[in-house]
């Protein structure tokens, strides 16, 4: 019997991120006015939403898949038997959750052989989900599914540039950062996993960060190469297991970002 | 007869910014993608959608209310002939308009003799309007409106704080900015208008910004106080005119930012 091949999963990955939604959502927002506040001491509903998001994808995952392995954020890592593994994080961008701004995602990658073959971006308060696999990359908004596809931006003059924190960078990190940011045309801040997501929809360009971790990283890959898009270590590779990553619309942004970080360093 | 009360312009000041928002929202997302770049060489959605925003709210202003004046970011001034004038800003948040990022607002304020009596800030992207007047703060999200209360949070060490971009401080601003930002529980970048909304609703406690301008700052005033926060300047006072903004959940927190900042300049 032939392996199923990555698209046959697209289904069972958007039940997934329906599963995490309806645990996250509900959570959000909630606990935030002086009003809410009387419950239990320990009530915090980002760590709820984080942990039964999670656990309401490996049921899902267990029961269906046996033989795929997990790893998530919240709970210990279960080994696969086979070539296919789960990568999940119910809640990236924890800080906006925690502040009740909309811009937090759920991200979703299956591998393959530890590679990332499939990836959902799914930002439940805007409702609006981003896959990606192969060559095919669809923007899910409101029901309504659309392709999604990068800009044509060539250069960091006309580039809008996205990180979610500059305060993350410091030393050669912050001036390769700071290079970037004084050439671009419009830069923006605060946007965690969904600045990917843009960057795929072809309304950002360019999204440069650190600091981040597999399940923060394997979702992102294939969606923004499905629509086109390049995504690469600082170097100008593909190693992103140091957390150091450029998302790109073109091949052309990406050297000059790389090449301009370097020069900057 | 009796002058008209400041309630008695919500339904006139709703009906604005659902006008505006029929400009504005159709035009967010357009001229994203490569694709869509083929048109006339000029064709820039941001100011297509401030200046037809802003003509729309003028139309309805002029034609109900002639006596009215008009201070808007595109037009002329138009002085009134009495004590109501109407501050507006079709799209605040440009950058995030035109990188398709969803917190962008528009801001309506009514003054009478000068001073900003009613507010309303409108999200369209995010289908969430604050409104505010006397001690009434009203969030109507998808058509259903709720009560916006600020938080109880009276501390910078449990505030969650919010500046749209860190960039726009330096030298003592930026000393006094950062002696804030070293203190506080969370951080978040990129908001605009959008952030002070989330004050008067509970899930902010603290904006700083400088460089704003009257129709920046006009709408927030009413919508911050009536949701029970303070808004004021970095001396701990009430004028606004240089631009420099703190919106707190609370007068303590208002006073610990200020205090914060006065020690760190």
């Amino acid at each position: 019997m032939p392996s199923p091949a990555r698209q046959d999963f697209l289904p069972f990955a958007l039940s997934l991120a329906a599963a995490a939604r309806a645990e996250t959502l509900p959570r959000w927002r909630t606990g935030c006015a002086s009003e809410d506040k009387g419950g239990t001491a320990d009530y915090d509903p980002v760590t709820d939403a984080d942990r039964e998001g999670e656990r309401a994808m490996r049921a899902l995952i267990e029961a269906e898949f046996p033989d795929h392995g997990i790893s998530g954020e919240e709970f210990p890592d279960r080994p696969a038997s086979g070539p296919w593994c789960w990568s999940l994080d119910p809640v990236d961008g924890t800080r906006s959750f925690t502040c009740g701004l909309p811009n937090w995602v759920t991200l979703i990658a299956l591998l393959h052989e530890g590679r990332p073959v499939l990836g959902v971006i799914d930002a439940p308060a805007l409702d609006e989900l981003y896959t990606g696999f192969g060559e095919a990359a669809v923007l899910i908004a409101a029901g309504a599914a659309s392709p999604a596809r990068v800009s044509d931006c060539r250069s960091l003059v006309d580039a809008r540039f996205s990180t979610t924190d500059p305060y993350l960078f410091s030393g050669t990190e912050l001036d390769a950062f700071q290079a970037v940011r004084s050439r671009v045309r419009t830069m923006r801040y605060g946007h965690d996993g969904y600045g990917y997501a843009r960057v795929a929809a072809g309304s950002l360009d360019l999204v440069i960060e650190n600091s981040l971790k597999p399940h923060d990283y394997n979702a992102l890959i294939p969606v923004v190469r499905a629509a086109g898009g390049v995504i690469g270590d600082w170097r100008g590779g593909e190693d992103l297991s140091a957390g150091k990553i450029i998302a790109a619309a073109t091949p052309q942004l990406f050297e000059a970002a790389v090449s301009c970080m370097e020069n900057a360093a």
